[in-house]
């Protein structure tokens, strides 16, 4: 039987993990695809670097990836370098040939997702990507296929590791944001410029992906709102725990209408919720849907034996589609849906006030709310002194209404200062 | 575009919803698969029975279900019957016929999968049964597709609502199992006769289905060892929440070497771990692979409306594989592997025993313990007047040494009786 044969572009701690699954589950992978992988060649930039046991021939290093997809004797080209270029050069040609494409490249599919698609389509090739958003959690083709007879209407996600360790050790400790982040650093939770994961970036580019196969629509990264957890304080969390919350980096995909709104930011969410337990470097992601009701897919977002797992599962996928001579479905984007501006998503808002405590305090400030049309759901008043602190969450409300209110609460005389702000989800 | 054509064997709960879901989404599916889905027959026992709003033209209706199989104007097969008579006889018709089929029969599967398999080899047809286990959670295609790059070693899973619903009922108010069974026959979640729910047969069949996918190899329901929950009492409810535990029923599908174990019976599990929280008629299954690591999929088990996405999901593939000219791959059973009897399955028991309260009777029981190698991790000893309680909880040791070691407890002069036995997972 003739072997599938595949190129490697990089060789990190992903890329290792994927050598050594070809390696060690050559017979079950064989037996499951009907013919043997056959690892041809890998791009890497330092080909004599040290890579300890790794067990590969010396001579399959290349530094020319566009080379190597090129090759005629390649039919797989899998991808877990990363970043939007070189990558997109490599993997557009790569399909153009007609050669099926697997990546972990979150960016490049949430920055330009439909060049990749469309250059699938025109080399009738496939191209798989589980691995880019939540490691190792089978999420996009339950997303893609499984959930292709409803209709989803929410999507609710823990999709960064590294934020996620830091809040739950803010959750656990007390700490604050940059002593949490120290120690994320120092474990190895969080790179040397923690900046693509702590201001949400990273989890931008999988909202972006979720929603595009959520609501057969395309979403990039730039339609997606997004905050990161750095404003995020020792006293929000402490907030959060007085009303039977827990504060997570989440990403929310709503569909409503014929628009969807798609955001990222740190928000409350009640502790009962099944997305609160979900500690430490996890992932998971909540769906919501028409007839299938609520839905939970829950597990290691990263790391390289469990994205290397995913990657491994679309290589199998691949590479039986080229032995049968078929591919996937195609991008289905038919939707075309509208994204709203975060103005327009409706969220609740828990705001911590230091006021002067003096009467008409909160009449003055409930009327702010008024004014905007925003229902106040519960308020908590303490004082000491002379001063006072009031705490506020709203009912559901437009964001453009609450941010406008928090804007008119900041100028009142009577307002010392707006000491947090934070969205309220999950109830 | 030529519409694809779909009979529809069975209307009751589950087929109404699949008949409500192909009108409200006929738009969305079209677009999905790239042809409309044309219901053209319906097979029921009475056609005359009032439906209600049912937005189905009665001229679909038949009696005859192998008739409306063998029509050449079907092109997709959807059981939603039950039962392997006359069911079975349908789909190796229709598979033959080289019709795609689609069904939530997990009794069948797990009875006679091969044969459904082997029709759909010969009739180079299409058989997808996601809605088979666990309703409306992706949790098949996952296992078929997206993990096929790994190695599972253990899938554990709560996959009958009714059951779970008794469970979670007895723990929330330290009701009877008696009690709790006539509360949820009161609201619906318990049949009339609740035997196969309760007794276990309907997760051994689920058992049996995820074990075969998980681990590439056949098993059947008869493989599967099966306890039910009639003997769990309330003080077994009592002892595992003094232990930090609840009561589940489990199914459990293990892998070691070239061997796998697949049982159903109640166990305790720690609160802390995850399927601790799925409570009432929720089902969740927690896989663990070797690259993967843990992997959890939750939620609705069953109903009408998420088990008709389960079967509109599958729809929707094999229409998409009709009009592409292919069909999935076939069953994968290539890993041939052997099934160990329950004896060789290694667990850990909570063993609670009356005994005389007389000095020597702690040495007495932890010499049977010894005889048999079963390591006891706890032991707990409470005394009433000449009478006290051991309560015994042992490390994982086989099955059968720890059976024997019950068995010789029941003997002992100084045990008045072995008030309960159950096994604890999840650690």
């Amino acid at each position: 039987m003739n072997p599938v044969r595949v190129a490697l572009l990089g060789c990190g701690t992903v890329g290792a993990d994927v050598v050594r699954l070809l390696n060690e589950q050559a017979a079950d992978l064989t037996a499951r695809i009907g013919a043997p992988l056959q690892l041809v060649g890998i791009a890497v930039r330092r080909p004599a670097r040290d890579r300890g046991d790794l067990p590969v021939d010396p001579a399959l290093f290349t530094t020319d990836a566009l080379d190597l997809v090129k090759r005629d004797d390649v039919d797989i080209v899998v991808e877990v370098v990363g970043g939007i270029e070189p990558a997109r050069t490599w993997l557009v040609e790569a399909l153009h040939r007609g050669k099926s494409v697997v990546t972990a490249n979150k960016a490049l599919l949430a920055e330009d997702g439909p060049t990749l698609h469309q250059a699938a389509v025109d080399g009738r090739a496939d191209l798989y990507y589980e691995a880019s958003v939540a490691g190792a959690i089978p999420l996009l083709r339950p997303l893609r296929e499984s959930l292709h007879g409803d209709r989803i209407t929410r999507v609710t996600g823990i999709v960064n590791g590294t934020t996620n360790f830091i809040l739950s050790s803010m959750d656990a400790t007390g700490a604050g944001f940059s002593e949490a982040l120290d120690e994320a650093t120092a474990l190895g939770y969080a790179e040397a410029d923690p900046t693509a994961d702590v201001e949400g970036f990273d989890a931008a580019a999988k909202a972006a992906i979720l929603a595009s196969l959520a609501f057969h629509t395309r979403i990039r990264a730039a339609d997606v709102y997004r905050e990161g957890i750095t404003e995020v304080s020792a006293a929000d969390v402490a907030s959060a725990k007085a009303m039977g919350c827990t504060i997570k980096l989440l990403c929310l995909a709503e569909r409503s209408g014929d628009a969807v709104s798609v955001r990222v930011h740190p928000a409350m969410i009640p502790r009962t919720h099944p997305l609160a337990s979900v500690s430490d470097a996890f992932n998971a992601v909540f769906v919501e849907a028409e007839a299938a009701g609520q839905l939970m897919f829950y597990g290691r977002g990263a790391g390289g034996a469990p994205t290397a797992s995913a990657v491994l599962g679309d290589i199998v996928a691949v590479a039986r589609n080229r032995l049968a001579g078929v591919r996937a479905a195609s991008e289905s984007a038919y939707a075309d849906l509208r994204v709203r501006p975060i103005g327009e998503a409706t969220t609740r808002y828990h705001i911590s006030l230091d006021v002067s405590d003096r009467a008409g305090v909160l009449a003055a400030v409930a009327g702010v709310f008024a004014k905007h049309g925003v229902s106040i759901a519960t308020v908590h008043q303490s004082g000491r002194g002379n001063e006072a602190v009031l705490v506020i969450v709203t009912h559901r409300a437009k964001d453009a209404a609450l941010a406008a209110t928090v804007a008119e609460l900041r100028s009142l005389d009577i307002v010392r200062s707006v000491a947090s702000v934070l969205r309220v989800e999950g109830e």
